[in-house]
This record gives structure tokens, sequence and C-alpha cells, in this order.
């Protein structure tokens, strides 16, 4: 991996040995292909605006069939994308690919400066284990991700607190621990003892009981259709108690309980989730009051009129008895991400009227993107537990 | 997940949801890409002929611009493959990625008829766990993945044997687990008592020394070139002793032996590898029979002329000696891969001449891809450690 005289290095995000994309000094990114039978090829950011801009970028093509563009300086973090390729959204070549829009996608790490709480550090680094297990909600065998903190294999008898995180639509189990890096943000909260070690469980959010037929997602494209993805939330959450909801509370907890060494009690049990994930941990939760005391809503809440009556079967109808009960609630927004800002403050309005103790945070000049999320697990992990 | 009338179904190498690629009953795979802006589009097999054929197959665009091809039936297995977009060799968004051709690659699981050793079964399963450890040959810090067998986490203080076991050219320490379902494969195995309960290691198979820049690899293409590869291939030979080999023997053995229960000597310790991690293995384990006792070379070996007297420093030279140090020397190849399959009847006519006591397995009908080396696991695993 090479610097260049002009200070721009590949992105970590790159595959083996590929010089391109770069991160030049200033925040700008430049892009390559090698297309030499292309007639266009543009860069396509992901989901609107995320950072990178709303593109798509056209690229220039040199004599020997190479394409190239520089982008704007890009917001710090990381930011899917993809080429279009005589107009055709495909993963760019030099890119590792992230699950997120349903399947694998380019993604690029624009890195902050000066900044080192997701590095892999020289600290003591937990396990990260990719497990079967079986669910008897949906009747197949899924895949989990488990954080085990870095003491886990050699402390003895000890039990851990359990952390359940969840992804954003249209990603998987795997996003935490690649595009969230939240296995070595929490390794190093935890070698600053400014977070309990815990075990972290990230599970699949699409589930469905047997016969039942996934609900048909938006079509797939480079500009995704907003609206549609906002149908298909809603209808999403009427689902939910019948299909993830009743994998989580029926199958992933007491499968976890049984096979880690976890305190096995809502004062040591905490959900939260980011965007769709942020959506199922607050029904998921407030409607299982017995099994968490600490909840967490990374860019993602409840739809539609707020009302504390009636919201979660009234959950939050009664401040002090639910003030007492729940340990944390905490919710985020970036200030870049302009409908989940409205959304949080909407929320927060209703919770201060009502007396619900909750931690909101904002993360300067982010969007709806993982280092929003990051920086939430950052501020969120550290309060859990104590 | 549509089963259609005609009897074709999803890929289960598809992404969530995705109705193409299909596999026929009859082997033939459907392939679809929705590209109505392209001019030209085909599928291009990964590598030459890997059991979908040569190829290219052209697409046909129907009036809303889908582009759709049947290939002839497929060799049973797992196949990478790319799509061309008007000449660019892009993955088809349709399917997952494996880490191949030093990148995210697409890639289709063509099923066996009537087998189910390599399923996700209803057996004790164990964890693969995703691992950060410090190598101070590279002076990085290193992923590694590391299978723990169902009965790990709940034996106390038993201690397990370990199979380091490496991926082929381009790949990476995520291809057993993956393409190759060696955690199931194990699981299965164990389940049914044909295999001790065992630890596997998957390392990445390449390292350099600080300062030293990663070999020029032969560029990347539709279809690889081979005689570049084997030059590539020929040069790495050379780099292996201060490069992967030293962080297997100086850093990786180590750290397993440190942080897993492990018995740590070399009649509890095998290496394997597959094509590019064969020949890594050979060479490894041979200059260190001090710490291996089991060898396992998948459709791999040693280049260039058989000379029982120098190899490996001439490890192989008494083969009395040899005989009764080394407890299992295995070779395999597939029967639809010449010059493997050539390569080991050379070996083996070597071997048998100089009375050097091994296995050679061939794999019938399967060509230098995964299926191959995952019967070469499953007829491996059996004969260690017994």
């Amino acid at each position: 991996m090479t610097q260049f005289c002009d200070g721009s290095v590949p992105a970590v995000t790159n595959t083996r040995d590929a010089e391109y994309p770069r991160v030049n000094p200033d925040g700008s990114v430049t892009f390559r292909l090698d297309a030499a039978t292309a007639q266009t090829v543009a860069v396509q950011p992901g989901g609107g605006d995320n950072g990178l801009g709303v593109g798509p970028y056209p690229m220039q093509r040199d004599d020997e069939g190479l394409w190239t563009v520089t982008i704007p300086p890009a917001v710090p973090g990381f930011h899917y994308y993809w080429l279009l390729v005589d107009g055709v959204a495909v993963n760019d070549p030099n890119s590792l690919t992230y699950f997120g829009y349903n399947r694998p996608t380019s993604g690029i790490w624009v890195p902050e400066k000066d900044v080192d709480w997701y590095g892999p550090l020289d600290v003591p680094h937990g396990v990260v284990r990719c497990q079967w297990y079986r669910s008897d909600v949906t009747g197949k065998w899924r895949q989990i991700r488990v954080y085990t903190p870095p003491d886990y294999d050699t402390s003895g008898d000890r039990r851990y607190p359990v952390l359940y995180l969840q992804h954003g639509s249209g990603e998987d189990q795997t996003g935490w621990t690649t595009q969230g890096r939240a296995d070595l943000i929490l390794d190093n909260l935890i070698a600053k003892g400014q977070c309990e070690p815990l075990i972290m469980v990230n599970e699949c959010g699409y589930a469905e009981p047997p016969g039942q037929e996934p609900l048909a997602r938006p079509s797939f494209a480079g500009q995704p259709n907003e609206a549609a993805m906002a149908a298909y939330m809603v209808e999403r959450a009427k689902r939910l108690d019948t299909g993830f909801g009743a994998v989580v509370v029926q199958d992933l907890i007491p499968f976890i309980d049984a096979n880690y060494r976890t305190i096995a009690d809502r004062d040591h049990r905490a959900m939260a989730g980011l965007s769709m994930g942020g959506f199922q941990t607050l029904q998921i939760t407030m409607t299982n009051l017995d099994l968490f005391a600490y909840i967490g809503a990374f860019s993602g809440g409840p739809w539609g009129a707020i009302d504390l009556d009636t919201l979660y079967d009234g959950a939050m109808a009664d401040a002090v008895a639910f003030n007492e009960r729940v340990k944390l609630l905490w919710m985020g927004a970036g200030t870049a991400e302009a409908r989940q800002l409205s959304r949080l403050e909407t929320i927060q309005d209703a919770l201060l009227e009502r007396g619900i103790a909750h931690v909101a945070f904002i993360s300067q000049g982010t969007a709806h993107e993982w280092l929003t999320w990051m920086r939430h697990l950052h501020d969120f992990a550290p309060r859990l537990f104590r």
C-alpha cells in the first residue's frame, strides 16, 4: 500500500493491495476503474446523501481505458457506494464488500483525523464468534455473531452482562463487527476501564415464521425509493412480534443464556440497534421490560405520531414507574440526517413533557451512516451495567 | 425463496430473496441481470474451467431490460464467476461474495444430490471465532478464524489437538468456513464419532516482513494468466520462510497454544492446505517436523522436478526415519484438474519408489475448486490424531 507524494493513501476498505480508491489529505476521494470497453462509468454514493455527496460523479477515461474521478471532500466515516458501468449499478472490484442494501455492497472508509478509538490498538482483544443456532420460531438454523470480552476465556466462572446490538435495514449480523468495528470499540473502552466487560450479540433482524413469505422489499437501485422503504418499515412493525421479536425473546436469549456465562437477568441485559434496528429495539424491549433494563435507539425509533399513553402498550404511560424500572433509555442521531434528527426532537419533547428520564446524543457532522452509530455505541456502552 | 413449477430453485449462494441465479433439476443454471442500459451482458466462469464450463455465456435481453442465460449442467460444487457488463468483469448483484481472486467474488453452489455431509444438520455445532492477533514477524495485527468443537466451552480443562488449514491463491482466512463449509463438515464428522474433536485454525497465507513490498500479482481479468500465476508462485516459495512460514512458526502457533486449550506438541498438531496452501503446507511442515506430525496437501504440492534427496532440505531422504516420524502424509486432487492430477501422480511415483508412506485421494469428477477440497477435508480429518 503506497502513500503517494501528494499524501493520498489507499482506503482501508480496499481489497488487497488495491491502490484505488485513494483518500486525499483534504478528505476528497479518487476512484479508478479499469474498464476499457465501457462507454460511461460513474461513482454512485449509497442512499441519497450518505457523506459522499449525492452524485453520481462521472469518471473520465484515459487512453488506456482507466476511468478516474476525484469527488469533493467527504464526511468522515463509512460510506456505501456503487459504480455505474454504462448505467448498471455494480460493486467496485477494488473495494471489499459489506452487507448493505440486502447484498454485498462496496464501501469506503474516510478516516477522521487524530482519532483512534476504533482502531486495532495494542490492547487485549475480544473474540467475535460466528455461530449457528436453531430457531424454533422460524424452524431454521440461523447465524449470529457473539463478541466475548478479552478475559472471557481466562476468567474461570466469571459471568457477564449482555448487549444485544442490531444492524439497520438491508444489513445483517455482520454489520456491527465489519462496518461498525464494534468489537474494536469495545476492546478499547474495556482496556481503559470505561466500559464493563460484556458479551455483545448481533443477530439478523429478518425472520419469518414457517410458511410466511418474506416481505417484498422495495426494488434495488442506485437511489433507493424512500417512500417504498417507509411503507415497508410500517408493515415490518406489524410482523415484528411474531417474527424477529419472537426470535429474540423465545430463541436467542435462551440460547445465549444457555451457552455463554451470562448474568441472566434484566438488570444485566441491554438491547440497542441502529435505524430499523432501533425501531425494532424499542418495540421489543418496551413490550418485554421484564427482560431488559437498558435500551438504546441509534437513529431509529417509532414512526408516526407519538402518544405515550398508548405507545408500546403504554409502557411509558407512568413516568415514575418507568424511570424506576428502566435504568437507561438512550437515543441518538447525527446532525446531517435531518429526518432522524427531527424525529429525535419530537420524541424527546414527548419524553421531557412526561418526565421520562433519557439520554439524547447528537453526533456532529455525520449522516445516516456508520460513524454516527459507532459514536453512539461509544457513548452508550460506558453507561451500561454500572 | 421459491421453487418454480420447473423444479428450479434459487442458489443457496444468492443474496437475500434473490430468485436468480437458479439451479435447475438437471444441474444447469439460469442467470439473470436487470440491466436495461447495458449493450451486452455475459456470464464468465472463474479460472478457465472451474465446473461451470469455459464461457463466456452471452445473455439475452428481453423488452424490459432483463438479461438471461441458462448454461449447461454444471459440475456439483462451488464455482466462482463474474458477469461481463459491456465487457467489464463485475460481481453479480444477486450473489453473495466470497474472497477469491484477491477480492470479493461472486460464487454459486450447485448441490450434489442426496448428500448432506456439509449441510447445517441437527447436530451440535462448533463456533468459528474471528480473532485479532499481533504478529511480530510482520509488525501488524492479523485476523484469523478459529473453529472450536461443539463441546469446547463445556468440557472444563479438556485439551484438544489443532489442525492448521489454509486457503488457496487469491483467497484468505475466510475461505474454509464460507466457501469450504469446514466448520459444518467437522461438526458432522464429530457428531458421528468419525473425527476427533479438534481446533481448526485458518490464517491468511499472505505475509511480508516490515518494509518488504507485497509481490506484484498477475493482473486481474476474467481469464487469469496461468503463466504469470506460475511465476508468481515460484517467487512466493522463495519468500515463504521469512514470510508466512515465519508467521506460522513464530507467531501463530505460540498464540494459539497460549490462548486455546491445545495439546501443544507435534503429535497433536496437523497442517493442511489447498492449492497454494498445500504448497505452503508441505514446505512449512517438512522443514519443521519438530512441530507437525500430520500433513495434508489438497491439490497442491511442490513445483518443478521431484528429487527426494534434496526436496525440503532432504526431509524425506531417509524413508524409514520419515515414516517413523510423520504419522500422516496425505495428498489429493480431483479427476477434472489435469495439472494437479498429473503432479500428484509424479509425486506419488517418487514416494512409492522411496517407500514413503502416504495416502493419495482422488475426488471423482471435480476440478480445481472447493468441492474437491471439501471432500479432501472429509477424508483427511478422520485420519488425524488417532
